[in-house]
């Protein structure tokens, strides 16, 4: 399956603009799936008024036009959006549309990050299911999420070969993109591919960095700290050869984990 | 606190020609906490008979004689050994013995690696506890051990500011030493010394690369591939900076995390 993350936009524009940049974008790639970052359709640091603001429901105007961006060019979607849920909470969101305009799945960021977060979201409280798309297993983080060990592990423990994270990493946290992200990957034996903004938003200076990396903890595709459009083929053979190398879901103890379900000293 | 890490011998030789290697190593360095790596005690590739005929209970010969080293150098001294269960099993073990020559704490390798480990020892069945040495809160992890997020997070959940992981780390998996564990202290804040082999033992290739690595993922010492003694200063000021910066443990959703109590798919 071919992954492409568009690291982007470097000036964020309204939301109809800014899917016009996925269309543009999807229509280059025309197969595969195409990645989005955090918060893409809104912009993230954009504060409280204008995430209620631009809300929309999981089914909303932008979803829809997604759906048409995503049959039209053939390219399955997944890019972070500030959902109204039924509950009238605005969530930190992404959704997952297939190449037929199908809502694969949609997930609420559940480790939510400083004020910058709580100031604007209600916290998900579930993880993303892990659906099929084109052979592969593909769950969904949101940013500070995959910073938790135990979020990727769940995903892994539920089946994902792949994790797609759209985020918004900032300064001074190159270290998340560079060693924690291919941790993770090497970790869970999974493709990790984490869509990251760049450029300035508010007092945010973004690192870029995107990437796409290999179960074996080695990068497919890195961005470097501007717009850029990065793009892998992952290969279900590289994770046949690396699995029995790491094997560490089938020697995990989880009789030894019991503390993990409590919380910690601070 | 001084740690300092005696990555060797390139020859693993009898026991009490290591521990003799231990003496010259703390007679130089003479303060803080020298580890040595998994195994140090016997060689770590020795098979089921020599580690049968090697072991030695906690407080064997070999513990007594590192005693009198830490005694007589004012050093704490960690090392791995094939320990002697009093329920007579051999263990993957390793002790942390203070510069009075009190042993602090005796921990069994709980992930066993393969049957490399398989076919020599008992797995063991509960975390390091967590003492203070020069004011420092420390664990320690064998190996494997700190592959899994689980193990090095349970440590950092009971109050870890350090923790110390004699390891046999053998190709090709230099993406532990360089990757993983410099994201394990990241992620729980906590410092990571990680002691390692070097040279040819049967048919392993260690890896070298131990490391001191900081809660902000910065390496304070790394080793090459071969035998080398490396040493940091460990500063509590560096915790007390970086930990406002990476909230993980008070971040944490542990009513979220059910599934890590359940093994895996494969």
């Amino acid at each position: 399956m071919r992954v492409t993350l568009f690291q982007g936009p470097e000036k964020a524009g309204t939301p109809a603009e800014n899917m016009e940049r996925v269309a543009e974008a999807a229509a280059h790639v025309e197969e595969g799936l195409l990645v989005c970052p955090e918060m893409f359709l809104s912009g993230y640091a954009i504060g409280r008024e204008a995430a209620e603001r631009l809300a929309e429901p999981v089914d909303g105007p932008s979803a829809k036009r997604a759906a048409m961006i995503a049959r039209a060019t053939g390219t399955a979607l997944l890019y972070g959006y500030p959902e109204r849920g039924a509950d009238g909470k605005v969530y930190n969101a992404a959704i997952l549309i297939d190449r037929h305009g199908n809502t694969l799945l949609n997930y609420r960021k559940s480790h939510l990050f400083t004020d910058l977060d709580r100031s604007m979201f209600q916290e998900g409280d579930g993880h993303s299911p892990v659906v099929e798309l084109d052979g592969f297993k593909v769950g969904v983080l949101i940013c500070y999420d995959v910073e938790f060990p135990e979020a990727v592990r769940s995903l892994a423990l539920a089946g994902a070969d792949l994790v797609v994270v759209p985020t918004a990493l900032m300064q001074p946290y190159d270290v998340i993109a560079r060693t924690i992200v291919p941790a993770r990957a090497v970790e869970n034996q999974v493709f990790i591919a984490y869509a990251d903004h760049c450029g300035v938003e508010a007092d945010l200076d973004y690192c870029g960095l995107s990437c796409i990396v290999g179960p074996d903890g080695v990068d497919l595709a890195r961005a470097g700290r501007g717009e850029e459009v990065i793009s892998a083929e992952l290969d279900r053979d590289l994770l046949e050869r690396t699995r029995p190398l790491y094997t560490y879901l089938a020697d995990r103890r989880p009789e030894l984990y019991a503390a993990l379900m409590h919380g910690g000293r601070r």
